[in-house]
């Protein structure tokens, strides 16, 4: 089945502990499209960049199975920058700076020919926009849907309308804190369910992630990792490897659901290894599979 | 098997968002006890208390199996209190008081009939004290081993020296990064486990436990839970409830000590549902049983 995908491109200036990078290709929609790619074959991204984007980012998209039919190009324009410093800790971070450039103007627009696509995944963008995007298309077999603090401060209307469309939520614990006014995450689980997505996934970070569906939970950890490079892109990664798997399995049980998951968890370990995009770019499936039956013996008692 | 457990007993004053308590019973050996007695039916604990622990008390832990010969009564003297308030988060904590009494002098003495117990688990002690008791132990089978962060701090010479002779180390997470001066866990581990000890778990709180042995790693997620009460004895309810479970058993395996992680998990998430030892007191071990299914449902793909 295919995929379509809704979020940002960008060029990220990166500084961690470990090293710094300046101008590296980044943004939601390009994590989620190199790992989706992974997995399923049709993915159409749907984004917009500048002339500055290049053929070099193009021929790699594609060689990991992105189709670019929906990628705006703005002649002239500059594709969207964003700056950040991670904290001795890797988990918190510093804006240093952010320039939306032609992102500012973006209008989501889903050609006639993929308005039918089965998945749908709503990257990380203003809530009116993945409004926008639920609006163009017709009767997707499973929408997931991303989102940040910034919009749940300042559009949290707008964000619990998209919510109650979509399929499936994928947050993290202060975001499922901040959406359900509530300290417990199980408490908070359960408000976020009642608004509507039948499917809900909470990331921890370096403690895994939580899975929701009607009165289950799936719990798993992070893969585990002596080094981290650079943890831009994790989260991506991780809805990146899930819907990708999903799409190309065809199949939303839970008990499917609860292996993209884990390949989903694979993805992101492989993203924070390196900095940037690199961590993605050269994987075989047999390294991915092997992360997968590593996750198995973790968890298996 | 049997199992000789050799720590505090305490009376606590809880203050946590929920509710208050005074002067309740606690300390590291009774939570170990109660839920040690759940598995294995000889243990043997060591401590002191004064005259204030009354008929109650004792009869209570003798109804959980644990045989009260080690036990020190003086006469006069009053049993070590602590009081302390949880923070919102139930996380973290304040300590209000602490009334060393007994405890002050406190000299382990190991009756000569239980030298030779298969099974040793050193509480939560001032390291040197732990030390005295590994040398009128004979050839045990496994030890187990807790500190804290207050040992590592003012006695880290000393912990080193028992962490050296025993078999497994139990800490949490904050404490693994003070020992081995690392920021990351799994190097942390790394650090730990070249100093000595086979088997090490790292506790996570409400993120669950890591165990590593050798180069093998277990992780276990805590048990779900929307209402916590009071979080005093979590630790010590699961090393608790490992220890017993591993006694029972006999069995030392990689694959046996999970299950025995587990169950220590189940025994914790009961704990932490009442003040005090309340949540210990009366289960049933199909309500326990129930938990470690849950768990695996839970950790399951």
């Amino acid at each position: 089945m295919s995929l379509l995908i809704i979020g940002s491109i960008a060029f990220d200036t990166i500084e961690t502990p470990v090293d710094k990078v300046e101008d590296t290709l980044g943004g939601s929609a390009t994590y989620i499209c190199l790992a989706a790619g992974y997995f399923s074959k049709q993915n159409y991204l749907v984004g917009v960049v500048g002339d500055d984007f290049n053929n070099e980012h193009i021929t790699m998209l594609e060689k990991h199975n992105t189709d670019l039919q929906g990628l705006q190009i703005v002649k002239g324009g500059k594709t969207f920058r964003w700056g950040g410093r991670y904290h001795e800790n890797f988990n918190d971070r510093d804006t240093l700076f952010t320039e939306l450039n032609v992102f500012e103007t973006f209008n989501p627009i889903i050609p006639d020919n993929l308005r039918k696509t089965e998945f749908v995944l709503l990257g990380n963008i203003d809530p009116p926009l993945q409004m926008n995007v639920l609006n163009q298309i017709e009767k997707p077999k499973f929408i997931f849907c991303d989102t940040m603090n910034l919009w749940i401060d300042i559009r949290k209307n707008e964000l619990l309308e998209v919510i109650k469309k979509i399929d499936m939520l994928v947050i993290n614990d202060s975001e499922s804190k901040m959406i359900s006014n509530e300290k417990n995450i199980f408490k908070a689980a359960e408000y976020i369910q009642k608004i509507g997505p039948k499917y809900l996934i909470i990331k921890k970070g370096e403690h895994g992630a939580l899975f929701f569906h009607s009165n289950k939970i799936f719990t798993i950890p992070a893969y585990p990792l002596k080094k981290i490079a650079d943890p831009t892109g994790a989260g991506d990664s991780f809805l990146g490897g899930l819907a990708g798997y999903i799409a190309k399995t065809d199949d939303i049980s839970f008990e499917n659901i609860k292996k993209g998951i884990v390949y989903g968890t694979c993805l992101a370990s492989f993203c924070v290894e390196h900095f940037s995009t690199k961590g993605l770019e050269n994987l075989s499936m047999e390294e991915i599979n092997n992360r997968y039956y590593e996750m198995k013996e973790l968890t298996e008692f």
